[in-house]
């Protein structure tokens, strides 16, 4: 172990990680009896030698005689790591150990964490390939944008296994479930409904795919520099995507342009956003201010023009939290053998959320990410929406 | 799960060991509570971020604050795997997976297997390397030679953390370890000790080179064309290395030429040997015949000629097993925080192992791998070594 001190504690819930962080948060365990030379014989030499013979032989049995059907690879290079940016692998590698011992506490599968000093796409698109036969589902995380959407979708593309990049669809799915929710509580109509999601990364652009899918005709995203509009001469190749799917009544100019007239804000930014704004907003707006820890409105000034807040933390009502929806969508690709982890699978996974909470109130929007149905729930609509689309090992 | 049923078993061995392998050997295992909201707080949002940011002021304290201290990969591209040689990735995953159980069972380590679709050396190099952040050391397995030496040696110069080629060096610490047990039972002196070694291959040159540091100044390798000399104009760079360390009487020929008068026969090539070549000898030869599951002379047939007999097999006395070497050796340098797996902590190994069998006998060259004192001793000396050695984090 380093030497090394801590410099001092910013605050009490960081002296409290510390302390619960020493030697890290993830083991393995073995599954079978090691005790005995005949153990042995079995797990290992000779008895591993006619495994690996029938595995060769028929290489499909690999997921019957091995780990590969229960386990998931989550990957980060580190370049986008919660709100603190590109900290790099190492710095990462508490986040992703963090994902991988939740997804075995909540989904019952294995699950690594990979953190790899590369940056390249091409390069890390190559090495994800290579590791993909010792792996059931790879989990993506905290990739920055634009990069994050080549890489997943040219390992979609490669990869007859589930492949997922939670900061765009599992984000996604979370708020597509929330924003369900809170539909049906204020009434509105999803093909009348206007929204304006704030910020044009990873999440954003991939909540505004999903909303759009769901039927919600009218979305506006903004960036930094305001709207994403035909007019902007600055666009990425991806923000020039959006402009397909969003952005109908082309409207020109910066964030207060987009709020006015509209009923849902969502927030995906890391900025903030002038709680004021939200009065030229139609009546009792839909407000999910996301960031973290910082959301982007303080849910107390919110609450003065809204009864329905969704924020990504845990000590307000209506967390969304990624955590409601990765597990629950490993364990039914997993389970049901998915050679994919398609759009009709995260659109499942939503209405299987949302469903969850037939009677939705301000107050709750989202089922608890400790309700025991969450994860099952969502398993099995993933799972049939898979098998009905045909997307599973023969 | 795949419905691909067995089509029969080809042994009462293979029929259980498919049944202990379904479902596969590992599993992960959460070491930190998250049963509440706050259990969430400290090992996943909020609180992991003051954890990251730790790590990117200090990149040294990810030792401290993840599982990186305590985890090791075991990497292999399936191209060499037991006796079967090259059969894919999917098909080494359950040797690997074994691998990983081992170290979890008997060094109390983490471990994840790795098997990677790629076998271009540049590219296995940087993918390697780009994964190193994630783990505290690289168990490499059973990638054929000569890539092997490629392999192994650029992965050790460029990482700060201990690499090590199971086929090499774990099976030369472990025939370095019984030979010296031999060697002091039949009362031989090690500077006058001829060897030969059949098989020029991952092990046969790593014990070659393991012996020669040793001080044994007569060793002879061959190959399938036979004695591997000056005279041979089909030697590759590999081969032509050994000759600046073995051959030093500069015999040509065969293996018959090679024995004639020799001490000892190591086989590490998974052929045959005739087992009355064992009369050319020296009376009483050491003969460790390794090949598995088929020793290269039937251990019946040799102790026609010897008493002192070392296979690979487990239903014989002196199991030459890579288990005696490996759990110990990276739970030492772990501990540790060694920067690499010198020659010196090899060598320190070996001496840990047969230092456990201080009165050997024809029967007991070796100590068994269910010797409680085994990784404890091997992992004390490799530490010791390498805290001499000064190759530590500071």
């Amino acid at each position: 172990m380093s030497t090394h001190k801590p410099e001092g504690f910013r605050n009490d819930l960081h002296r409290r990680a510390r302390a619960l962080h020493v030697g890290g948060k993830l083991d393995t365990a073995g599954r079978v009896p090691l005790e005995t030379r005949e153990d042995l014989s079995l797990a290992y030499t000779p008895g591993v030698g006619d495994i690996s013979r029938d595995i060769a032989a028929d290489v499909d049995l690999v997921w019957d005689l091995t780990w590969r059907s229960r386990v998931v690879a989550v990957i980060s290079d580190g370049t986008a790591v919660l709100g603190l940016g590109d900290i790099g692998p190492e710095a990462a590698l508490p986040v992703m150990e963090g994902k991988a011992a939740l997804m075995t506490r909540f989904a019952g599968l294995a699950c690594v964490p990979l953190v790899i000093d590369e940056t390249d796409p091409d390069r890390i698109v190559e090495l994800v390939a290579a590791l993909a036969p010792s792996f059931g589902g790879i989990l993506l995380e905290d990739i920055s944008a634009p990069r994050c959407f080549e890489i997943e979708q040219r390992l979609q593309e490669r990869l007859s296994i589930p492949v997922l990049h939670d900061d765009q669809h599992g984000t996604a799915v979370v708020v597509t479930a929330g924003l369900r929710s809170a539909l049906a509580v204020s009434g509105r109509d999803i093909s009348t409904t206007r929204v304006v999601i704030v910020g044009a990364g990873a999440a954003g652009t991939a909540i505004a795919l999903m909303l759009t899918e769901l039927g919600v005709t009218d979305v506006i995203v903004t960036d930094s520099k305001g709207i994403i509009s035909a007019s902007r001469t600055d666009l990425t190749p991806a923000k020039k995507d959006l402009l397909s799917s969003t952005n109908p009544r082309a409207v020109n100019g910066t964030l207060p342009d987009a709020l006015a007239g509209a009923d849902v804000v969502i927030g995906v930014s890391g900025g903030s956003i002038d709680a004021s704004l939200l009065a030229t907003m139609n009546a009792d707006p839909i407000v999910f201010a996301l960031a973290n820890p910082d959301p982007e409105i303080p849910p107390a000034d919110a609450a003065r023009y809204s009864r329905l807040i969704a924020t990504g933390r845990s000590d307000h009502p209506n967390q969304v939290n990624n955590l409601l929806a990765f597990p629950g969508m490993f364990l039914g690709a997993l389970e049901c053998g998915a050679t994919a982890m398609t759009r009709g699978m995260l659109q499942a996974a939503a209405r299987a959320l949302s469903d969850l909470v037939p009677d939705p109130t301000p107050d709750q929007l989202m089922p608890s990410v400790f309700d025991p149905r969450v994860v099952p729930a969502v398993a099995e609509a993933v799972a049939a929406e898979a098998r009905r689309e045909g997307v599973v090992r023969g």
